[in-house]
């Protein structure tokens, strides 16, 4: 299908256009974020649009939307790019079982990569709305670049034109033990489900998580990966090891790495200076390979107590990408109350932050 | 038995006297040295000898002695307080199955504190000379302090009197694998002996030395202690992995340690920065107990190929007692062919010998 581009508009691939386009300073960074339902997308947006600043609203069209707006960001669902509405998935006659919202064959990919190009090139867009409260597509709303556009969904990288245009992507990996410790908790604590139950749900997603989102785990060029922590046997899913995982490749931002770079280090903070309990909190820096590509690794795994005594962690870690000594430690605290923040899943959210920051400014540079 | 020390001298409490006694600049500074027989103890007094400058050599008497001076440092070699020469060891009617040179009932305490105490308070001594080729107890020699004066043998700390006066203690602790592995390399390689033989001769050994040698590792403020490599199953004893364990009580130096003071860390340098074969090197650093007192610890298992490249292991390690950047590398250079300049025990005699250096200047403020 051809795309409606605006003139002189045609994508190409993204590594080379990071190479040999300079940049123009009014065009948007486009950023790509692919994460599940449920594991955290709008904590981690909310640390990512916190550090550029001003506040971020739905935009402003008087009616539902999924559109988050500030002055430097805009952050898109890409839900909005679901081809039918809850009914239609449901009782579609191309799907007499009805398909999940997770299906290749469910997303509006023509219409996606217009968008996305679009707005790269600083092009506003009419974009559709997929409506969560309602399970309708609602009218389209307009959407106007900003600095920075994030695309955060299901599927920011499956099309390859979409993830050709992204200047970085991102995936947030939920490995499924957190995935099922998680919805348990949730649903069997809050809602009265049986254990048989949740592992229906996530069971019922899985074939079509597998087919269409997880492969762009091999494509992303920053994984944070959630894991259950190795420090406790604890099912519920509150001790978490997290890695932040990033290629070599990835030309548009540095590497963070713990005290040394390219070398293995594990490391248990001074009790003295950062406060835990049981289990305490252990964190590392490496090399290593994801899907046979060269990337560097930090983890932590374990939780903190005090979330001020992290400038104790933050001065351990290099390439942070902040501007000045404690600005990591500064946007935790000041997103204290947001879930995660005690463990690795806010601190490497918010090491993406300004990871995303670095990208805009290489590539505004 | 009184002992025969010069007037208005008295043996007092060590920790006392550090803490207490401000220090005659004119006197010395006497340091402990434990260690076995044939565990490389001249290199190891070489690389600290080294560090003061000028040339160390055998006290000018005219015939064999044990004792190596330069114009800042004494050795003196504790075999010396033997009681009996190796005729009267072995055929001492007190001892009709013979005594080994380890056991306390062979040495000249009396002798041995008055001498310390005396050369800590600047005074010179006539002391005995066994000597190692003919085992004779030879006509006794003329030592006269310098500013630091260094007691290496099987006991330095046994005498509460000794272990008292003693600035600082080190044990130089070769674990019975270490042992072993290198005891049949000379022995079975060199001279043809059979594995029972070896094993033979330091079981021999070793009732003595559990008595008398072994419980002074307890007492001591550094203990250097070589186990067998950790990354490799090897036999030979020729990759180490060698621990550098401090007392954090100990008042005259302080701890050195990698990175972050308190910290537990491991640590795998860059390959890029550091050239290692296989199995390469770990090193590590945290805090630990030891016969019940808090100590730090850093270790380093493998070898490394480069020397120079040493500066970079230098650049991770903190309050080595160095003066300036490299000085520990420099130092290891220049003692390149020395045994154990590859592995951790080369690197921790060195950072000893700074450790000495350290109590050193912290006695003669």
């Amino acid at each position: 299908a051809a795309l409606a581009l605006a003139p002189g508009l045609a994508p190409a691939p993204r590594v080379a256009s990071r190479a040999a386009v300079s940049m123009d300073s009014s065009k948007p960074v486009v950023i790509g974020l692919a994460a599940d339902s449920g594991c955290g997308k709008s904590t981690f947006m909310r640390r990512v649009t916190g550090i550029f600043g001003g506040e971020s609203k739905f935009n402003d069209i008087g009616r539902e939307t999924n559109t988050l707006v500030s002055e430097m960001t805009t952050v898109i669902c890409l839900d909005d790019y679901h081809k039918w509405d809850r009914t239609g998935r449901k009782s579609n006659p191309e799907w007499p079982d009805g398909i999940t919202a997770l299906h290749k064959d469910c997303q509006n990919w023509d219409k996606m990569a217009e968008d996305v190009l679009n707005l790269k090139n600083g092009v506003a867009v009419e974009k559709p709305i997929y409506n969560h409260i309602t399970g309708m597509l609602d009218p389209d709303e307009m959407v106007s670049p900003t600095p920075i556009v994030i695309f955060e969904g299901l599927h920011p990288m499956h099309d390859e034109r979409v993830n050709q245009a992204l200047d970085l992507t991102i995936y947030l990996d939920i490995t499924d033990d957190v995935k099922f410790a998680w919805k348990a908790q949730r649903d069997i604590a809050e809602r009265g489900a049986t254990m048989e139950e949740v592992q229906k749900a996530i069971n019922d997603r899985k074939p079509d998580f597998s087919a269409y989102v997880e492969p762009q785990k091999a494509k992303a060029d920053i994984i944070i990966q959630v894991l259950l922590s190795d420090l406790i046997d604890d099912a519920t899913g509150k001790f978490l090891k997290v890695k932040f995982i990033q290629k070599k490749s990835c030309p548009v931002c540095e590497s963070p790495f713990l005290f040394d770079k390219g070398s293995k280090i594990t490391w248990t903070p001074n009790g003295d200076k950062l406060t835990t309990s049981a289990p305490g909190v252990v964190l590392a820096s490496y090399d290593d390979e994801w899907f046979g590509e060269a990337v560097s690794v930090i983890e932590m795994d374990g939780k903190i107590d005090v979330l001020d005594e992290l400038i104790y962690v933050e001065s351990a870690m290099c390439s942070t990408g902040t501007k000045y000594y404690g600005e990591l430690t500064e946007q935790m605290v000041k997103n204290k109350q947001a879930p995660g923040s005690e463990n690795g899943t806010g601190l490497f959210q918010t090491l993406c932050a300004f990871k995303i920051r670095e990208a805009y400014e290489s590539l505004r540079k």
